[in-house]
């Protein structure tokens, strides 16, 4: 697909996630146009609208769907919507750009899957940390061979501190944390499918929460069929910040990705040495979610960058999915053979 | 002043640099608009006003400075034309931002400086290192007391190998190059007066241009007036890419900034550790390129963000000029005390 | 207990790692003399003695404990002679520092612990890492609240590349390696116990060894009862070195240790930056292994130095075998409540 | 030469320094034995001798020398006792290792040269730095090549706080601490040789001692005969700790070493990111002390390790003789043609 012009784009959600996507698009990818914004709070659409530039909202996202002068649509709702939106957005023709969780049960994850391939419309999840600038050097060293076989992997989130547990759902943190780190595993093992997962996870930060279902501490171990062994890890209150790292060990070296600090600079004194760290997501990840942007609106203009889709947010979800159930079974659930 | 809308602003110099600020102008800045570009090459204006989405292309930047629709110009022109460019576009009543050196004498410092504080014209001066993050971090440190009073400070610029010799010019390595340093220094030392300078240069890259003046390496070291010693240091040819670092040290620390790794990924093989390193300026300092035009539109709204000015830059250039008259007098030189 | 004069030392095992202990005790420990060393084996006995400077030879460790002139051993034989040689020293009031696995049998463990308990001798078990500085230094961190309550831990270890798998033992991953980082994740959780575990392994080296049991690659999730999640890691080749780790994630931060870089030299060149690292346990564990024993000594000259003792090797063990116990399930394993 | 037994050594000198040398003799050294301890005040040398297991004590330095049962010395006395000391012990046919500064001029640095040559006796001095793992793995990679021409080189001292300023002689900060810069950088830079030195140095940590001539912080420039320049940079009172690092600059790359961590542990919290620097020159440089002496015993016995000897502390003495001298031109200095 070649377009000439600037992508003409439609932003779903204007909450925070979502408002933070539509500047990047109004702001740093000159190849895209903010068209217009859509929320189902009163009044959040225009507002949303007029500081990003937008000319157009909505408070329906059905309207912005049906708006023949929106070309893609980058979907920033709650995540229960997701599926019932990207389908509707793929009947319309456009493309589509989902944050993560795509879906919340396998059968959702296929019905969006089909209706993208049906329309022929590309559909890319916001699995950011293949676009992270460390994380995307180290899968360029595993694709060269660097590291030989993958034999142990680790991925890990622990996000800042300061969450209200009143606003988690159950499953959270495997639904739409460690999907994260399921995806960067897939990602560092590349054509190895997960057999198997066995997961631990507790309240620990807010044990008060735990009989409602809260798991805020998990850790989740997956074999692959090469031999690999991975573990994802996820708390949801790192004291001291936004915590990413990844590493890859195999049969010819290992691979590290992922730092806290805020910046390079150090400083030496009386009490020893200091350096400061990264406090939210957008600033750990700020190019990162310039670059899974620009990447799609510059396959939409006829590049062909590698970017995750469908089929990853499938084999993610349905990895996630057998860590609550191996959660709650105590034991070892083994996927689907078609599933990850 | 606080002016409403994007900042229009004019480009002058449509080459490598030139054409760099004008993307970051057009793709990063929303609150500017690149509406114009001037370059005396033939046909250069043009190519760049097209591939930068600027509206009018002039072969003469005379006409660019006389067109009404530009509020602002970023200066990127060769050296020896900044000052010229400076007073006329003061004189048109422009915001000016310059690149570094703004000027190559200084009573031409003088003028630029009088010109702009006559037409009551903001005048920026493209000392990029004060808008890295991890430099700014440090000063943030040394303002903070972190380190106490300074007592030794150091700031040092190599550039990656393969310059053309033919195309530098006998003290380009102080006037263009290590002004940098001077600034960092002075930046970093905050309120303190140069007293003294000493420096020594040579051709160890290209030692066959030695007899053309052609220095690719130095060294200087500066007392200020409050005791502090701090040593400059350039090389025209580092192997292993873009290295600009710089510390200080005080009574009550240390703070150190700078790093040449291209990212935090690190790959342990049977060779060792290996990580990759930054090959150009402007991938080392793409963010402080940005930040640096940011402040200077935001300043033209209403903000009252710190920027370097017109006495920033001939206090350097008059240590610059003083480090040159050192290699020539192979002895140390006092600066005037009104200079830096 | 008070002694004063050297405390004379006789090393049961003139292996590669007896005599590199007995090397330790010799050169770097003048609170010990070495003064006697026993090995099955014709003539290793005599010529470790004769290269480590002790008086007495003995091809019968039996002969050894029997050496009124012995006052303390330090025990380096195979695995499966560790036992019944500590329940014999104990038997004649020698100090006993064992290598670890001090047992393979839970009943062994009771054993040897009983037989230094009746005699009231030390009995000190080799967990070498607990007297790295590194570590050392993240356990203060720990103790003095420097983390909060531990809620994810990890800890892991990577043998250099060559090993005979003919040497190796089914088990030897959890017995010999990972008893290590069992004892690590105790250490770095201290006063929680261990509730359940899983473990995965498989022959990923050396696949063509796998029907025997053979396995080189093991990933164990812990459970701990005060919540705490642990993960420990090994492989029997790693291409860039011997790579040990640890790090602490609690409710107040995170502390790391480990680092496989032989020098904090650094070198960039034409492509990138490289580091060395350590080929060797010797080399990164040099005066960890110099302060278990000097510890051991001074400890038998009236210290009070915290080290890790019977009941330690007792807990890992017991955490190795349900380990083993794990892989053959594919389940998760609980420990007994006593168990560690 | 090659002698067989331990080498017989003879330590003198008993302060802090000369101690801890002993200390190194006694216990990390088996090849060597500590025979006999000397110093003038009263006891010193009989209570060392007692803690470090020497039989012999003697309160006139003389008296060791004309010991026969000496075969080498160690010479940790005052500064101005040096020479005379070195002089006396070559005619005794004993083997030596002086501290830095072997002399206090020109004069007895060639007197201290002619009388080991006369005696054909080893005189090893003590530049630690070259022993530093770090530092030495620096210079292999400088002798494979890894940096190519050397161009640019930087030495820095920054001495914990805490000196007693009654105790430090004008000229201290050349002869004392920067000779190990001097040293080096001629080290680091193989081969070359210094051509003039330009230094500016003051009394910044302590002002009130200026008049005295107590200078606390100084920085030096150097050009060697083959275009390099380089920066030595000494400081009394580092508020962090015991800074020593190194770096070289040339034509195929970079090498640095040195590092004030303590270890390589690293605590994250609410604060950012922290370590604990190293705040004795003993800690930073431990095995490094070990490792001179080491050597020294070991060509003692046959090695043929190379090691700085009495020409290398003349050359370094020179280069501090002109930095002092430069301070009090306030220019720059050349050096004898045969001098560094």
């Amino acid at each position: 697909m070649t377009r000439s012009g600037p992508v003409r784009v439609g932003l779903i959600g204007a909450g925070w996630m979502g408002r933070f996507h539509g500047q990047t698009l109004a702001r740093r990818i000159p190849e895209a146009e903010l068209v217009a914004v859509a929320d189902p709070a009163p009044g959040a659409a225009r507002q949303a609208a007029d500081e990003l530039g937008a000319r157009q909202a909505y408070q329906d996202p059905a309207d912005l769907i049906g708006d023949p002068a929106v070309a893609a649509v980058v979907i920033a709702s709650p995540a229960h919507f997701h599926t019932d939106l990207v389908v509707a957005a793929a009947a319309a023709g456009q493309a589509i750009f989902v944050e993560k969780p795509m879906a919340l049960t396998v059968a959702d994850a296929d019905r969006a899957i089909a209706a993208a391939a049906a329309a022929g419309v590309p559909l890319q999840v916001g699995f950011n940390r293949r676009f992270a600038a460390g994380f995307a050097a180290a899968r360029r060293v595993i694709d060269d061979g660097g590291i030989g076989t993958p034999q142990l992997l680790r991925s890990l989130t622990r996000d800042p501190g300061g969450f209200d547990p009143a606003a988690v759902k159950p499953g959270a943190i495997f639904l739409e944390t460690l999907i994260h780190d399921f995806d960067t595993l897939r990602w560092f093992n590349p054509g190895a499918r997960v057999l198997d997962v066995y997961a631990v996870a507790d309240a620990l930060v807010h044990p008060e929460f735990a009989d409602r279902g809260l798991l805020d501490t998990a850790v989740v171990t997956l074999r692959f069929d090469n031999g690999a062994i991975a573990v994802a890890e996820a708390n949801f209150s790192a004291a001291y910040g936004y915590d990413v790292r990844g590493e890859v060990f195999g049969s010819a070296g290992l691979v590290t990705a992922g730092d806290v600090h805020a910046t390079e600079m150090r400083h030496l004194h009386a009490g020893g040495s200091s350096g400061s760290t990264v406090r939210r997501n957008i600033d750990l990840f700020r190019d990162a979610y310039t670059q899974e942007l620009a990447d799609f609106v510059a396959n939409l203009r006829g590049a062909n960058r590698p970017v995750p889709t469908g089929p990853d947010a499938r084999a993610a979800l349905a990895i996630a999915l057998a860590a609550i159930d191996s959660v709650a079974a105590g034991a070892r659930v083994a996927l689907p053979p078609d599933a990850a």
